[in-house]
């Protein structure tokens, strides 16, 4: 069975207690399904106590004879209800503390004024930055799963190039490489941290799909389904000799990769072709370029320069009015998580960071042009984790 | 093209609008993605701000040609940043609202923190319950849009039927069956509101697999793909004589029908073909009882005493210690939204509120056995959305 290793959960505590020390945060109540899985081992229906300076306490609501098997936290307590918790903190540890954080980032108001009622505790903070700042930079055990994951993204890359055909349509199709991905133990769902975040496995968008422009914050956003999920696939059918784009999200065991590529039946009209060879040049450079101790500006601004010196001031990022300020974003538990390669982050990058790339341009009412891989930075720069070729997919 | 009938969305904004007079609301501020598709007709990414007595303003950061064709709401406003919403609410009304609405059964605490600031307000409160209150009463628009949605998932479980086979595992088995829905038009996307919910559609429990309780707030949960995603379909076989049970979701234009059959290859145990009988009793006999005015509570407790005097005391809705404390769920927008059918909800349903109904067993280590239908709340009681037929699919 896959289990998160205990050495992994202890040092992942360990930081959290140093982070917290550091910030005078008492005790941090973490409840988050990725941030509790991230600490615990285990996704159960539950919440993570962890002081400063004791043992955590891992509460189950729902299962406990999953949660115990799948958790390295030794304190596990099965509780009926979340009101049960203050009593157990004071039977455990003799006090409830003073400033407690909470992962006010993604936990609604009504939420957190009942979590912060119940803890009366004195002071609440946000605890969400620390817990940022721990996951984004991954473990070598982390990066081995993540490496797993874009085996079998890579497999489903494969696939595709082998069943794509004309005449299907977006959604249909998206279906059939998701039905693959499944069996080969894909969880299927993708995970964001944002509430409002749009996220699916369906952002395959075939010639004129690729050049409309919407909601998403993404340089094309797609015809979707309906005004109600404007976004992504439709019912559009595949063509030949047109450029497609297939932006794909894999999860194994929890952990993400994110990685986009152009395929063609037949060929591609030349100025699709020269576009996407020239996001393939950006994209290549950037990660030569992501050393640690480099701006995550800097590395923006050097792709958008590269872009606007090939003549592709008007397409990169998304048309005029409608650009988006990024480049790529972090990924692990989440598909989409800090830090981001985006305009004016003046952060830098650090060793064991790990980062989806994805330079795109959008050529409005016509056509998408992107590629996008998952890399980590290493001391001598960033190093791909994507195993898929890096190159355009045409089947002739 | 679909879009929201300009009637619609006007009553839906004079009802909301009487409510905030009564609730002492001058204004309500709306972001969360269905409440502002309830209101406005658009998903795009944007804000609706809605006073008590003046014409709602409908600001589009991205993206505004769509949002112009999908929406009725009159004033729209293209914005490039949140901050400019102060000025542009003083340029269109004068002034800004004293007592302003929030969604803070959604809103994340910075998030709120961040519009409150915005805003300057003198007072927040919370507006959601206004919303719900609003959006549990469908209107003939809305069952017809639901209708539809019901006979694309009826084609579904007939496709089902057809090409379920043994030796293939519940995963890829779930992916054939999207993949059809999706050609469909099926948004393949179930959306919720609750950010720690996890919605899927590969609901499907297998023999023992159905016989796993866990971390959901659901009979049974199933074994998953990882303890990262510890609920829904496995790598499991699916077997000849087994039960298998399969709760799917269908989405068409925004609105979700949620329905669960019991399917089996060459025979189902007597044992639990008897329990799919008594989930089928209880569930004919709580539509019959759905007469407006009938507490919810009332309508649990009538399910739950049904079972009982069947001899299910053990397995109706989970084994002892883990049972849950519903049997059905309102949807429409969300697939699951308030009101619920469960303990202790002392409100009375209401003519056009809609429901699906989930009387189901789980028989621990072995089997689930139920059923889920939508209905409709109607003067003479309730009335069926689902055309599914309510039996059990044997394919001998």
């Amino acid at each position: 069975m896959f289990k998160v290793p205990e050495y992994e959960i202890n040092e992942r505590i360990t930081k959290l207690k140093k982070l917290m020390r550091k910030k005078a945060i008492d005790a941090m109540f973490i409840v988050q399904r990725m941030d509790f899985f991230y600490f615990s081992g285990t996704a159960q229906n539950g919440y993570l106590y962890v002081p400063a300076e004791k043992e955590p306490l891992l509460f189950i609501r729902k299962y406990m004879p999953r949660a115990e098997k799948e958790s390295s936290i030794k304190q596990i307590i099965e509780i009926k209800s979340v009101k049960e918790i203050p009593g157990l903190i004071l039977k455990y540890h003799k006090k409830i503390d003073r400033v407690i954080g909470f992962e006010l980032d993604v936990m609604p108001v009504n939420e957190f004024y009942f979590y912060r009622k119940l803890l009366s505790c004195e002071k609440c903070q946000d605890g969400s930055g620390l817990i940022h700042s721990l996951r984004m930079i991954k473990s070598s055990w982390e990066i081995e799963q993540m490496k797993h994951t874009a085996k079998i993204s890579h497999r489903v890359f494969d696939y595709i190039k082998k069943v794509i055909r004309p005449g299907i349509s977006e959604m249909e199709f998206s279906g059939i490489y998701e039905t693959y991905a499944r069996k080969l133990g894909h969880a299927a769902r993708l995970r964001a941290r944002n509430y409002q975040s749009e996220l699916y496995n369906w952002h395959i968008l075939s010639g004129s799909n690729g050049g409309i422009v919407g909601m998403l914050d993404s340089p094309a956003t797609g015809q979707g389904t309906s005004p109600a999920h404007p976004c992504g696939g439709s019912n559009k059918l595949l063509n030949r000799n047109e450029p497609i784009m297939i932006d794909l999200g894999t999860n194994i065991n929890g952990y993400h990769i994110d990685e986009t590529r152009m395929f063609a039946m037949g060929s591609m009209p030349k100025r699709a072709e020269n576009a996407c060879r020239a996001v393939i040049d950006i994209h290549n450079t950037i990660i030569k370029k992501a050393l640690p101790g480099t701006m995550l500006d800097t590395l923006y601004r050097e792709a958008v320069n590269m872009a606007e010196e090939m003549g592709y001031k008007n397409e990169f990022l998304g048309p005029k009015g409608y650009k988006v300020t990024f480049i790529g974003h972090g990924l692990g538990l989440e598909i989409v998580e800090p830090p981001f390669i985006a305009e004016g982050k003046k952060d830098c990058i650090k060793s064991g960071m790990v980062f989806a790339l994805e330079p795109k341009m959008v050529f409005e009412h016509q056509f998408s042009a992107g590629i996008e891989s998952v890399f980590i930075v290493t001391d001598t720069g960033g190093c791909l984790l994507s195993s898929v070729p890096v190159d355009i997919f045409i089947n002739h």
